[in-house]
C-alpha cells in the first residue's frame, strides 16, 4: 500500500551500503526508489548497484538520476513506466535558499505523476513579485510554498488562490524562531486556511499534494 | 475572495456584541456566517441580532444554530442557499474528548458543501476498532484525523487508506507534551504522508478538506 | 531623565491603591501619569485621588481620561501643556483583536507629541486592503504595526515603506506559537528590515516610535 | 550493589585511554564490564588494554567483543560466568535506524541474563507488519519498543500484548519534534500503558527490562 | 484486552454526566470502573448512577468508594471478585504534596491485585528517613516513588534496592523547571536506572507497576 | 524599492559561485551590493567576478572590500555614488566578543550614509566605562548597542541617553540562556524604553538605524 | 539538621488545615516554624491553632507574625530565643512589583539572626538611585538583589561590591522572558560573579544568605 | 574593583592571538591572568607572549601554567604576590565527567587564595561514598558540588552540611534535559538551600566560592 508515493528512503543516518541496498530492494519490488537527502556517497553507491561491476545487480538495470540541488537520486527500473495524472500542482518558493527543498517536493509529486509547475523567487519583501503570478498559481490544482525564515508568503499565496495550499517551511534564519522554527508556527498560526509539514519537509509536502492531484485525476477521470 | 469558505468570527476573545455585530455584517455581506469558540453569551448575543426586537436588525432575517458541544454557532440568512459538492470528507477521532474538535472541523467542511461521514471512539489502544472501519473510511475523498494525547491515530490511518489526510491533534493530555503539543509533533514526525493544522484548530482542517473536497467535486463535474 | 516619555504605572500585579498613590506622586512631579494594563478597579482609585473628597489630594487637580479597550488611563494635571511634535506616528492593526494593543501604542506615542494616524483592519489575508492603504502609511515618519497569529502584516508594511518599522506582536492565536509567540519570532525572522518589541508590548513600541518622532521634529526645527 | 547490571561505562566524552582505564578496573572488580557509545578508538584501547603488549594488564585475560552498530564493547573476563535467566525480553523495532539503540538494549538485557528476541522492521506505516509478529511478541515476559519519529509503535504494541512494555524512543526525524523529541513526548502521552527512558537510552531501557527478567526468574525458581 | 487494569475514565475535561454514563458502560461490560482526576461533581454523579431513583440503572448495583485527596473514584459491581496477586508493590512518597499522586498509583495496583506498601514523607533532604526505610521497600518486586521538585528521591532509591524502579515525577515546584518539569527530566537522566512516567501520571505509574505484579505472580504461580 | 538599504546577501547556505552571482546583478541593477556571514571563500569569489580574467564580467568594473572580522564584503560600483547623511548612528559594545557584530551593524549604517561612531568594550561589570562616554553617545541621533550574554547594557545605554536605542543581542554565553537568547529576552523586558533585532542581527540593527538616519536627515533638509 | 533555617511550611498546595498542623509540629519539634506562600486562609487556621479555643492545642503557645505583603507567617513559640548573628544582609529591590519576593528573603535572613538592610527602589532604568546606595550596599556581608524584567540590576549590583551576591529573579515582565525567565537566565548569564536562586525563591535568596551570615559570624567569634 | 578574583579570558571564540593580547595586558595591569575554556592553540600563544622571542613581551616574565583537564591557563607575573586566605572552599564532584568542570572552580577557588578540598567520585547513584566523605565535607566553609545528568548529588550535599552550597550542573547527559540542563533545573528546584549558576560555568562557581572564602578569612581577621 504506496498511495502512488514511490518507497522512499531517507539516506540521512544511514550508510552508502544500507542505502544502495534498501534501493535495490525497492526497485526489486516496486520497479523504483527515491532516495532522499542523499550525499554523494549515497548516489554513487546507488548509481554502481545499478551499474555492470562486482557490486552490481545482474538482473536489474534501471536509469539513475541523481539531482544534487535538492539531493534526490530517482531510480526507475527499466521496466517501470511512470504514472501520469491529470491534474497540476505549483511549487512556490520565496527565495534562493528555498528552492532546493521546493525541488525535492517537486521531484514526489513528479514521480505520482502529476504536473509540477515551479514558481521562484517570489518572496514578500517585494509583493509585486508574488502578484504577478498570481493567476499562474490559481491554475494549479494544489499549491505546495516553500518559506523560510517568517514563511510569510504561505499566508499571502493562500490569500491569494481557491486551491488547498501546503505550507512547507524552511530551515532558514538564524536567532530565535531560527532553522525554519518560525516559519512553522507562522503556518501553524496562519490567518489564511492552509495545513502545513514540518521544517524541510518537502518529502512530505510533495506527496501530499500528489495524493491531492491523484484525488483530483481520480475524479476527472469519473 | 472566500474560496467558498464561510466568514468565521473567532468568538474567544471579543465581547458578545462584538461578536454578534461583526456575524451581522457577514450574513449582510456574504448570506451566512459561522461564529467558532463561542460560549453561551456569544451565542445569546448572535440569537437576538437575528430575532425581532430592540437589537435585532430588521432587514435580516436567518436561521441561527448554536451547537454547545463544538461551540459553534452557524447562521444562515433566509436567501441563503447552501453549496453542495460531489465529494465526501470523512472526520475520524480517536476518543469522547476529540468529538468537540472533530465535530468543529465536520460542520466547517459541511458548510463549505461536502457529505461529512463520522467515524468516533476508534482510538489505536484498541486496534480492532479502526481496522473494523477501515474500508468506511476508504471511501471519503479526504480524511481528518483528530485526535489527542500521543495522536497516532492520524499515522495509523494515513497508513490504511489512498486518500489525502489531515491530522488534527487536540488539546489533551497533561504534563510534558500535554495541551495537544506531543499529538502536533507526532503528526509532524508522522512516518505516514500527512500534513497538519494547529492544535484544536477543527475550523483550519475542516476548512483545507472542504477545498479538497471542492478541487474534486469541479473535477467530477469536469 | 524621561526623553519626553510620561511616567508609565504598570497597573498589572499593584492594588488599585498602589496604583493611584504612584499616579499621583507622578503628577506631581511630572505634570502628568500614565496608567497602564488598568482595570476597573485602578482606573476608579485613579480617579477618585483627583476628585474632592476624603481620599484626593487637595492641592493637585488633574483631567483623568480611562479608555477601556486599551486600558490606560492617562492623567494630565492643570498645569500641564502637552509637548506637540512635527512628526507623524502611522498605527497600523490587522484586525479588531490587535486594536487594543495598537491603541495603548497609538495613545503613549500621542502623549509623547507625535500627530497619530490609525489604520485598521487590514490584515494580509486580504491583501487588497493593505495596498489601499500604502500610501497613506507611507506619509508618516515611523510605522507601529500590531498583528497576532502569524504577524505577516508587520513583513508586508515594511516592504511597502521607507519609514522604519516597529513590530508590535499581539497575543493573539492559540495551540503552538499562540500568544503573539509565532508574531514575534516572525518579527525577529522578517525578511523586510523592522525591530521588535515584546508581545503585547503597545508602550515600548509607541514609546520608541515617540523618540523617533521627537528625532525628527528637532531635525525638522533645527 | 549492581543488581546484576554490568558496570557501564558511557564513552562519549571521555578519553579512549580513560574508558580502557574504567573497563580494566570494572573487569578487576566485578569480572566483566560494558562500554556504551564506544567509536573505534575507544574500542581499539579497550582491545588493547586485555591484549599482551606494552599496555595490557599482565593479570586481566578477557574475552573483548566490540560490536560497531550499536557501539557497545562487552568484554568477559576469563573468569567470568555469564549468568542465565528464565525469563524472555522481546525488543521490537520499528525500522532500519533504530536497529543501533534496539541493539544496545538487547545487549544489555543478555547480559544481565535474558533471552532475548529481537524483533525488527514492523513499523506502524505498515500495519499488517506488527500484527503478523503479534504472537511471538505475547511470549515475552517483557517488551521494550524502539521507534524515532512519532514513536507511535510503542503505543501499539502496548494496545497488543499483556506483558509491560518500555518505550525506548530514538533520535530520528528532523524539523520541529525530531531528534526522538516527539516519539518521548508521544511515549509520555500514550493512550495505552507504558513507561519511558530517555531518547536513544538503550542501555536503560535494557537494563529495566533485564531488572524485569530478574524478578521473573527468581519468581519462578521460588 | 485490558491486562488486568482496571478500565479508566480521566473525568478531566468531560462533564459530570459523561463521566457517570462511561462508568456506568464500564462497571456493565468489565464488572468495575475506575475514575481519576473527579471532582465532587463527578463523584457524585456517578454515584447517583449507582443509587436507586430517576437517575439510576435498575439493574446495576455497586460499591462505589470515592476518595477525594486522590481523586479518584473506584467503582466495584456486586458481582465483581476483585483479583490477587502474590506479588507487592511498594509506594515510595518523598512529602507531603507528593501523597495524592502517589495513592492514585497506590489505588491502581492495588485493583490489579497487588499488595500495596506505603513509605511516606522519605524526601532526600534527610537522608536519615529513606535510608531507615531501606530493608521495607526492598522487600517488594516493584517500587514507584513520586517526587516532586527536583525529584532526586527516585535516583537514590534506584540506587538502594534490586527491584525494577518507576519514577512518577509530580507537578510541584515553582519557577523554572517547575510543575515537576524538572522531576521529570530528573528522572530521564537518572544516574540509575529506572523509567519514567509523565507528569502526575500516578495511574500509569501504578499500571505498570501492577503488570510486573502480574508477571512476578504468573512466575511464582508457574 | 530599497529604502536606501544596500541589497544584501546572506553567504550563509549559498556556494561561493551563487554568492558571486547575486552580487553580480546586485551590483549591476543598483550600483552596489553587500555581502553579510561571508567566508574566505564567499569574498574570494566576489572578488574574482569583478577582477579580469575568466570569471569576471566584463563590463562590471567595481572596488571590493572584504572585513573579514564582521564577515562583510562591500561592493561599489565604479559608477556609484555612496550617499551621505546629515545624521549619526553611535555602535556601541559591551566587550571584544561583540565587536564583530556590531561592526557588521556599522557597516550597513554607513552604506545607507550615515555618520557611524564607535564605542567599544563599555561592558556594564564595570560601570565607568560606560558612564565616561554618555555625554558621547549622547550625541547620536540613534544608538546601536551590540550585547551578549545577559545583554545588561543595552538597558543601561537607554536610561543614559534621550535617542531611540536599538539592542542587538549577540551570541555569547554558554549553557542556559547561552547564544545570545538571554541577551535577546532581556532586550524584550528592558525596564527602558528600546526596541530589538534577533541574535547577531547586525544587518538589520544597522538598517533600521540607517532609515531612522534617513529620516533625521531628511528631516534636517526640509 | 537545620543549619539554623527555620523549618518552613510552603503553603501553595495545602490546605490550611495541613498547613496548620505542620506548623504545630515544626513548633512543637523546633520552638518555630516559617510558612511561606501563605494566603488568609492559611494565616488564619496557624492563628487559630495558636489560641485559645477548640481547634488550638492547649500546651502551645506562640507569637503568630503574618505578613500580607511577602505571603510569610512567622511562629515563634513562648519558650523560643531568636538566634543573632554579628553579620550583616543586604536585601536589594529593584521596584515596587519586586519588594514582596524581597520581603520574604529578608524575612528568613532574619530568623537565621542575621540584620538584614532592605535597600528599595534602585532599578537601573536611572543609574543614579543605585549608584548613590553603593556605600551602604557595600558595607554588608552578602547581598540579595530582587529584579525582574531583565534583572539588569543584579549583573549591576555585583559589578559594584566586593561581598558575594545572590540573584534573585522575580515573575515580573510579559510575553517572551516573562514571568522571571528573562531575569533569571540573565542571572545565570551575568558577566558579574553571582549566584542565582529561581524565579521568587526569596525563601532560597534569604536562607542561602543567612548561611553565608553564619559562616562570617562564627569566623568573628573565632 | 575585580574582588580578588583574577582577571579572566574567556578563550572561547577569540583567536589565540587575541587571547594571547587579552592575557599580556591582564598581566601587566593586575600582576596575573586566567585563561579559560583554553584550547591548546590558546595555550601556546599565551606561552609564547611571555617567553623570549619576536612575539615576546622583553618587559614581561611569567609563570605560565596550562592545565588542559580543565583547559586553563594561569599566568602569575613574577612580581606577583599570590594571596592566601584562611579558608577552605570543598569541591565535591559526582564522576569522571564532572571532574574538570570542578577542577575549573577548583583553581579559581585557589587563585582568589582559598585552600581546595578536592572530594571526587561521589556520585549517588552509590550513596556509601558520598556519606563517607560527610565529615570532610562539612570542615569546608563553603562547598561547590560539581554534577551532571540529574544533578541529585548537590541537593543530598547541601542536606549533609552547615555550610553553604553551590551547585555547579555539568553538561552531561543526553536526550530531554541532556547537556545539564535537568542538573541546573534540579538544583533550581532543589528541596535543600542552595544557589546555582550556569551549565559548566566552574569559573563562575569557583569565584563565588572565593569571595564567601574572602569574607569568613576577613571575619577570621577581625
Ligand atoms: N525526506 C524525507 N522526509 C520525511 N520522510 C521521508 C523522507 N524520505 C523518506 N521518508 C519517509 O521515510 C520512510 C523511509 O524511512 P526509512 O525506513 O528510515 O528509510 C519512507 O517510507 C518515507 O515515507
Ligand atoms: N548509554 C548509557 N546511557 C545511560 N546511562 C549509561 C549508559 N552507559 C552507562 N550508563 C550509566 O552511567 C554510569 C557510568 O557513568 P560514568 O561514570 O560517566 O561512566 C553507569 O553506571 C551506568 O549506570
Ligand atoms: N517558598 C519556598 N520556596 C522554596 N522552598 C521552600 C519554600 N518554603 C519552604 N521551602 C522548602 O520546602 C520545604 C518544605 O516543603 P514541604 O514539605 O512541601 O512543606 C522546607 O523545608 C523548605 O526547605
Ligand atoms: N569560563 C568562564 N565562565 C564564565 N565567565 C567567565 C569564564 N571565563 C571568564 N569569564 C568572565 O568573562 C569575563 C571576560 O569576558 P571577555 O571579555 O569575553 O573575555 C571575565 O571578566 C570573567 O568575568
Ligand atoms: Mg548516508
Ligand atoms: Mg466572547
Ligand atoms: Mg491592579
Ligand atoms: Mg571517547
Ligand atoms: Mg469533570
Ligand atoms: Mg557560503
Ligand atoms: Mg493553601
Ligand atoms: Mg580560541
Amino acid at each position: 500500500r504506496r498511495r502512488g508515493i514511490p518507497e522512499a528512503i531517507l539516506a540521512e543516518g544511514k550508510t552508502p551500503a544500507e542505502v544502495a541496498a534498501l534501493t535495490t530492494t525497492a526497485v526489486e519490488t516496486t520497479g523504483r526508489a527515491l532516495v532522499t537527502r542523499a550525499d554523494a556517497d549515497d548516489a554513487a553507491a546507488v548509481r554502481t548497484a545499478f551499474t555492470a561491476g562486482p557490486d552490481a545487480d545482474d538482473e536489474l538495470s534501471a536509469a539513475v538520476d541523481h539531482d544534487e540541488r535538492t539531493r534526490t537520486v530517482v531510480v526507475h527500473g527499466d521496466e517501470f513506466t511512470p504514472p501520469s495524472l491529470d491534474a497540476t500542482v505549483a511549487v512556490v518558493a520565496a527565495g534562493t535558499a528555498d528552492a532546493a527543498v521546493a525541488g525535492e517536493a517537486a521531484i514526489v509529486a513528479r514521480e505520482i505523476g502529476a504536473t509540477v509547475d515551479r514558481v521562484d523567487d517570489v518572496g514578500v519583501a517585494n509583493l509585486d513579485r508574488i502578484l504577478d503570478q498570481r493567476d499562474r498559481i490559481a491554475e494549479a490544482d494544489v499549491v505546495v510554498v516553500a518559506a523560510g525564515r517568517e514563511g510569510a508568503l504561505s499566508t499571502v499565496v493562500a490569500g491569494l488562490v481557491d486551491a488547498p495550499v501546503i505550507a512547507l517551511p524552511v530551515s532558514t534564519g538564524y536567532g530565535v524562531g531560527g532553522e525554519g522554527v518560525a516559519a512553522l508556527q507562522g503556518a501553524l498560526q496562519s490567518c489564511s486556511v492552509l495545513t502545513a509539514v514540518n521544517v524541510d519537509a518537502g518529502f512530505v509536502a510533495g506527496a501530499q499534494a500528489g495524493l491531492i492531484a491523484r484525488a483530483v485525476d481520480a475524479a476527472r477521470r469519473d
